[in-house]
């Protein structure tokens, strides 16, 4: 767009990068800003240095905290036996609001991705595997991708031997779904997953 | 959310605070800002303040600008008889990217809004009445909303002895648009605006 000033450019730029936010939605992020007061444009510019600064990594788990154990790992009522291994820390979250996971979690940073260069050396592997006692379950709760059945698959072998019981989330149809929608990958899981009831 | 860290959630919710983006975009921006590299995101801080700081709002047209007046108010190749009147900055590249008006514009700030308290002079009307000239045509183009008609009506009726000419974009049928989805409100106007082929 010609005639739109530089700096506005550039702020447009700097909200497209976001995943799922096109040039439309930034230009219209950034018109908003620019018709707020400086004192909220101000406070979301401090909102984000303020993130990057306090936050951390986990000794533990490797999910984000503002110390350097995690509430999560330091809350005594949490069954550490119980190790739901996930790929990022947004990934906790989604479980959080469950309300219904009482163990405790071991973010990996990713999967493994041969093809990006991204080996057992990349992720927090080592660490899980200290971690582990012989009466832990682990629950290798990755992705439902190519990439995170790999992962699941490598993590099951490396931990057969020095853990209770390995297990992978349910696949299956999501609550709420419709059989004439579904997709056949996930309608052979749900028919070869299928419980009595 | 339990368990997520204050400052997390301070910019999940600074980002939920935009139109359009809701709780769960807020989040995964959230997540994206903590995953980036700290130069990243003190480039969007940046990009931000640096907006706030160096836009001030053109003397002529009340556009925006890096300048004291803005680029499209010093091209000497625009038609200055020819002004667009608009509701907001935004709008005036919504009219560039169709590299079809070659006028000026006129920012109002606003429609007139008198539920919300808006009148007159809380927009930037004085200085178009002071900015038009007899051969002048104005082209009131706010939106086609209840304010915005009343506000091209109002304006129609103050500069209507001081201008050549006083238009209102056309209404009808979006192109793209389907008549049988198309609402009655429009369809009215289409009919009443047909023009011969």
């Amino acid at each position: 767009m010609g005639f739109v000033p530089d700096s506005v450019n550039r702020l447009i730029e700097q909200f497209a990068k976001f995943s799922g936010i096109g040039r439309k939605t930034a230009r219209r992020m950034t018109f908003q800003v620019l018709k707020s007061t400086d004192e909220s444009a101000a406070q979301l510019a401090k909102a984000i240095l303020e993130m990057k600064t306090r936050i951390v990594f986990c000794d533990i788990c490797g999910g984000i905290s503002e110390h350097n154990t995690c509430d999560i790992c330091q809350d005594s009522k949490r069954n550490t036996d119980l190790i739901c291994v996930v790929e990022e820390p947004a990934d906790i979250y989604a479980f959080e609001r469950t309300n219904s996971f009482n163990g405790v979690y071991h973010v990996l940073g990713g999967v493994l991705s041969p093809l990006d260069g991204i080996g057992p050396d990349d992720l927090n592997i080592n660490s899980l595997v200290g971690r582990v006692t012989a009466t832990c379950e682990v629950i290798v709760s990755t992705n439902p991708s190519v990439e995170g059945e790999t992962t699941a698959l490598y993590l099951a072998k490396l931990l057969n031997s020095k853990v209770a019981s390995i297990t992978r989330l349910a696949r299956g149809l999501p609550v709420g779904g419709d059989l004439e929608y579904t997709d056949d990958a996930t309608l052979i899981r749900a028919i070869e997953g299928r419980t009595s009831i």
